[in-house]
């Protein structure tokens, strides 16, 4: 079973190329619960370019410190692309970063429905002065751990895609 | 080698505690980077009694979203009593929880002193109705994944402690 330590080398790269390119990096994390954040400043000197992390696992923690509007956690919930976008687009503003990633989604065991089942993850990539970028995965039921390291290292690609791949505007 | 998960027994008895007590638990981390959060949200169930972490990496972020003043981080560093006690503050204040613990240190590999060498390690235990404490350990230079889990574990303990055994006003 992969370990959340196992995941070192791919935040290594990460904090690397942020360096390397100047880019200061933020997190907002819903169902990986800072795992994102914990795994980026275990490399020595992710003091360079880590600002902060917004831990939002309450619905009140996401509308206060990220800005997430109560009309889109009423309308489509906390798990959802738009709750995604919104959160990554209020780490960028309230933050010192270039780029902002979030993630929210359904570990388990508990908390899953049809629509919605355990696995369900949803992924947001805010950067300045590009448009913010939505991704959603389904890593099945595999156990709440495996689902939490499963989406960390989705965002630690999606960094790493964002920092040496921008996308268009 | 202890690893980050052999210590979610301790979260487990802390989320079980907060549940059985009604505690609400915000957590303010440095050092740990989010690894205290992202351990009491590894427990099923934790969203009854985690409202939001704060990963305050940066001596902005300390400022921004805890609180902490220039005065203290300037006078005495982020790594001191007096920034520990300020981030729990804040993070009890700027949230929704009646507990709050904060860690801030040193865990290398670089960044020591003769006076905060590698290994020092900070924290602060803020809840309502209460003075807020502080305590401070040093774990050595044992390796930066060590210090870190060390500091985990003893903010664990710190909150199990305040909702066990409150100290008297």
């Amino acid at each position: 079973m992969t370990q959340w330590i196992d995941l070192l080398p791919k935040a290594e790269s990460v904090v690397a190329d942020a360096r390397k390119n100047g880019i200061i990096i933020a997190t907002a994390e819903s169902c990986t619960g800072g795992l994102v954040a914990g795994l980026l400043t275990e490399v020595p000197g992710s003091s360079a370019v880590i600002d902060r992390g917004f831990v939002t696992y309450s619905n009140e923690a996401k509308q206060e410190m990220l800005g997430v509007s109560f009309e889109t956690l009423e309308a489509v919930g906390a798990v959802s692309r738009e709750t995604a976008v919104e959160m990554a687009e209020g780490a960028l503003k309230n933050s010192r970063a270039d780029l902002a990633v979030s993630v929210t989604g359904i570990a388990g065991p508990g908390g899953g429905s049809v629509q919605k089942p355990v696995g369900t993850v949803h992924f947001g990539l805010a950067a300045k002065k590009r448009k913010t970028e939505h991704f959603s995965a389904n890593f099945d039921d595999l156990g709440r751990d495996d689902v939490r390291l499963l989406a960390v290292a989705k965002a630690l690609e999606l960094i790493s895609n964002s920092i040496n791949c921008p996308s268009e505007i």
